[in-house]
C-alpha cells in the first residue's frame, strides 16, 4: 500500500523538495549489494536535522508508515530493504563532523559522515578512528549494524568505539545516550542497545566516537601457507599466545587468485595470512618476530614485508578488494557472503568444514576472514536469478551458522541480521529472541522502525 | 507488608531450609556499607540452581513480591536495600567455576564466584580476570553494577569483559545472552543491557567472562607531587600521549595520611600517583620512562619503584585500603563516597572543584580516583546518624555530579545508582530516563525486580 497523499503532504511540509517519490530515487534506495531483494520503498527523504527526523517520525508513527534508515547502502544482508514498503530516510546529508576533541580522544559526528571522511579530518591530530569494515560506510550505518572488520582484533568493534548517541525513537522522542566520559555506571546501556539494532529501535542522528592514537610504527606482511589448516592453526596459536596483532586476516588460495585477477598482482595462489603490527618500533619488531616464529612452525613461508605506507596500502587494498575481486572468478556473478564467528579453539575446524561444504555443494567461492576474532566469511558466486544456486548457497550458509552455534559461536560476526539471517535468530537466542521482541514492542508499539527485521513478527 | 504465609509455603517447597525469615539473616541482608539504609527484607533465600531461581521468581511474580539480588554486600550506593520489602536472593551459594577455556580466553562461572576466587583458579593457566573494584566482590554483583576499578584504564570494565550471561527474568524465563565468540552482530545486545542494570531486569545466574594473559613483566611505582593540580594534570597528559598505563591512580595528601595511619607506612603526606606498567620487559621499561618524563615536568618526585610481587602487593594494598584507611581520619565515622567520571581534559578542574567544595563545606575527607579513566571519588567522613552532616555531604556529592554533567561526564563512573544516585538520573539522561522505564516495564510489568531503583517510579 503506497503512502497516502495526505501523509505525503504532511511529510512535504517538513521536508520540502527533500522528499521524493520518483522511481529512480526509490529504486536506488531499494537496492542491495547482494541477491537479497524487495520492492523499492514508497518514498525517500533526506533530512538535514535531528528535529526534521523527529517531525518525520511523528508523522509516520501516527499513520503507521514504515521508516527505514539508509547510509551508503553497502550492507550485505539486506538491512535497509523496505520489505513492508514505507519511507527510506537517507541520512547522508547529515554529514558534518561536529566536534573533535583530541585531548579527550573523541569525535562527535553526524550519521552521514563516512569513516574515511572522518579519518581525513583527523589526519592532522595524530588520531584515528580505526573501525574498518572495508566499504567506506557511513558511521551511522556502521553503528546500526555493529560493524567491525580487519582492525577489530586490536581496537574493538563499533560496540567498543561508540561512547554515546543521539537518536530519535519511533514516536519522535529525541534521546541522548552515554556520555563523553571513558566509562559510566549510570543506568541501562542504551548506547549498546541501539548499536547493532539495525534501525529497528530508532534513527541515529549523532555519534560520539572513541578515537585512538595513530601508531608510532606500523609493519605489515603477507605470508603463504601450504594448507588452510596450517594458516588457521597459526592464527589460533598466535592469539592464544597473546601476540597483540593489529590485523590478522586469512585468504584462501582461490581468494588470492581472485586478487591476482583483480589487481594484476602475482601472489602465490595458496592460503595466506595478512598481518599488521602497530606500536612502538621495538614492540612492532618483537611482535613481528614472535609471529614469524609461530608462522614458521606452521610452514608459513615467503614473508613479504610492507613497511612503507604505500606498500601497506597496496597490501590492504588487496584484502579489501577481495569481495569485488572474487566476483572476477565468475564474471557476471552475484556474491553471497556468509559470516560466522566462533571461539578461537574452534576456528580451524570451522573454516575447514565450511570450505569442504562449499566445495561439496559444487559452488565456486572463496574463504576470507578476520580470523584473529574467530570471524570468517565464505563468499559464494552465484548466477543472478538462479534460484537453484541461491538455494544451495543458503544451505551452505545455514549449515555454517548451525555449526557455529553448536560450538558456542554466533550466526553473525559482523554483517548483522537484515533479511538474510533473521530465520536463524531463534536458533541462536532461544527465549532471548522473544525478549528482543518485547523490547522492540515497548519502544515501537506501532512497529514502524524497519519492520519485518531482527525480532519475531509483531503484526 | 510482610510476605504472606501461603507465599512463604510455596517458596519453602522450592527452597526447603534455604529460606529464612529469621531476624539475623534479614538484618545481615538489609545492611549497607554506607549511610544508606532501609528496613530489612522480609525473607532471605539461598538458591543453588538456575531452575530454583526461576521457580522462585515465578512465585514472586505471581504474588507481586519484590526480589532483590545479593552478592557480597559491598556496594556503596545501597543497591541491594529492600526499599519495598520482599525477598533477598543471596546468590553466594552458586559459587562454582563451571569452565575455563584457556585457548578461547574465557571462563564460565556462577554469580557467587568472587573475583579473587576466580583468579586463584586461573593462576596455573597464565591467565587472569583483571577487573578489580577493590572489594573481593562476587562476579554476579560486579556485572550487575558494571563494576570497574584500578585496571579498567587498560582492560576495560565489566562492560568489556562479560561476553555472555544466563539470567532469569521476572516471569521466570531463563535466557542466555551473548556467545563464546569474541564478537557478534546478531541482535540486540542483551548482555550489555543486563550488565549495569542493578538487578532491576533479572537475576544473573551464569557469566561468560573474557580472560587476559598475565603480563610478562609488571612494574609499579608511587610518585609524590607538590599539588593536586600537578598530579592530575600529569595524568591527563599521560593519557593524551597514549602511554598504555595498566593502572594510574590518584590519592590526595589526606588520603596518604590515612594510609600511613592504617598501614603504618611513611609515605610523604602529599598528593600521589600510583602507577603500574604491564607488558614485555622492553615495553614496560619504555612506558615507565615516558611516564617518568611527564611526571618530572609536573614536579613529580620521589619515585619509589616496586618490581617484586611482594612490593607491588604492598603498594596496591595501600590503594585498596584507602576506603577503610580513610575511616581512621575520623574514628567512628561512616564514609560516603561520591563517584563521578569526566572527559580527560576536564579532570584537573573537576578534581580541584570537588576538593575545594568539600573543604569549604567543613567536612573531613579525601580524594582518590581511577584518574586514567577520568573517574574519581571524594570520600567524606560523617558522624553516624548526624543528619546535618549527611545533608551537607549530599550537597557536595550533588554539586560534583552536576558539574560532571555540565562538562559531558557522568554521575557515576563505577559505583552505580542504587538508592544514592537515583535522584540524579533525570538530570543525566533527560528523556532517555523514561525510555529506561519503558524497557523495565516491558520486561518486568509487575515491578518485582529490585523495585524502587534505577528507573522512574512505576507504581
Amino acid at each position: 500500500m503506497p503512502i497516502a497523499d495526505h501523509i505525503l503532504s504532511e511529510l512535504r511540509a517538513v521536508l520540502g523538495d527533500r522528499l521524493s517519490t520518483g522511481e529512480s530515487d526509490r529504486t536506488l534506495h531499494g537496492a542491495s549489494e547482494t541477491f537479497h531483494s524487495a520492492p523499492p520503498p514508497d518514498a525517500v527523504a533526506w533530512p538535514l536535522t535531528t528535529e526534521e527526523v523527529s517531525a518525520v517520525l511523528k508523522i509516520c508513527n501516527a499513520h503507521g508508515v514504515p521508516v527505514i534508515g539508509w547510509g551508503t547502502g553497502t550492507s550485505l544482508e539486506g538491512h535497509a530493504l523496505a520489505v513492508r514498503g514505507g519511507l527510506v530516510l537517507d541520512m547522508m546529508r547529515m554529514d558534518r563532523v561536529l566536534d573533535i576533541r583530541p585531548a579527550d580522544l573523541l569525535a562527535v559526528v553526524q550519521p552521514g559522515v563516512t569513516r574515511e571522511a572522518l579519518n581525513t579530518e583527523l589526519r592532522a591530530t595524530g588520531l584515528m578512528f580505526p573501525v574498518d569494515p572495508g566499504a567506506n560506510a557511513s558511521l551511522g550505518g556502521m553503528a546500526s549494524t555493529r560493524a567491525s572488520g580487519t582492525t577489530a582484533v586490536r581496537y574493538g568493534t563499533m560496540r567498543q568505539n561508540v561512547l554515546g548517541l543521539e537518536a530519535v525513537l519511533a514516536d519522535g522522542t529525541i534521546i541522548r545516550t552515554g556520555s563523553r566520559a571513558a566509562k559510566s555506571s549510570a543506568g541501562y546501556d542504551l548506547t549498546a542497545l541501539l548499536v547493532g539494532s539495525e534501525g529497528t529501535l530508532g534513527i541515529i542522528t549523532e555519534l560520539t566516537l572513541r578515537l585512538h592514537g595513530q601508531p608510532e610504527d606500523v609493519a605489515a606482511a603477507v605470508c603463504a601457507f601450504p594448507t588452510l589448516e596450517d594458516a588457521v592453526t597459526c592464527v589460533a596459536q598466535t592469539m592464544q599466545m597473546g601476540v597483540p596483532m593489529a590485523r590478522i586476516e586469512f585468504m584462501d588460495a582461490l581468494g588470492m587468485r581472485a586478487v591476482n585477477l583483480h589487481l594484476g598482482s602475482n601472489y602465490p595462489e595458496q592460503p595466506h595470512l595478512m598481518v599488521e603490527f602497530n606500536g612502538a618500533p621495538e614492540a612492532v619488531k618483537r611482535d613481528a618476530e614472535l609471529f614469524g616464529a609461530i608462522a614458521e612452525e606452521h610452514h608459513g613461508a615467503g614473508f613479504a614485508w610492507a613497511t612503507s605506507l604505500e606498500e601497506r596500502n597496496r597490501l590492504w587494498a588487496a584484502r579489501h578488494a577481495s569481495y569485488y575481486a572474487a566476483l572476477k572468478l565468475r564474471p557476471g556473478a552475484t556474491g553471497i557472503s556468509t559470516d560466522i564467528c566462533v571461539p578461537m579453539s574452534e576456528l580451524p575446524a570451522a573454516v575447514a568444514a565450511a570450505a569442504a561444504d562449499m566445495h561439496a555443494s559444487g559452488l565456486i567461492g572463496d574463504v576470507v576472514g578476520h580470523v584473529g576474532d574467530g570471524n570468517f566469511h565464505v563468499l559464494m558466486l552465484l548466477e543472478p536469478g538462479n534460484q537453484a544456486e541461491i538455494a544451495i548457497a543458503k544451505g551452505v550458509a545455514e549449515r555454517m551458522a548451525h555449526r557455529a552455534l553448536a560450538v558456542g559461536g554466533t550466526i553473525s560476526g559482523e554483517h548483522g541480521i537484515g533479511v538474510g539471517k533473521r530465520g536463524l535468530m531463534e536458533a541462536q537466542h532461544g527465549p532471548a529472541w522473544a525478549v528482543m521482541g518485547t523490547i522492540k514492542r515497548a519502544l515501537d508499539p506501532n512497529n514502524i522502525m524497519n519492520p519485518g527485521k531482527m525480532v519475531p513478527d509483531m503484526n
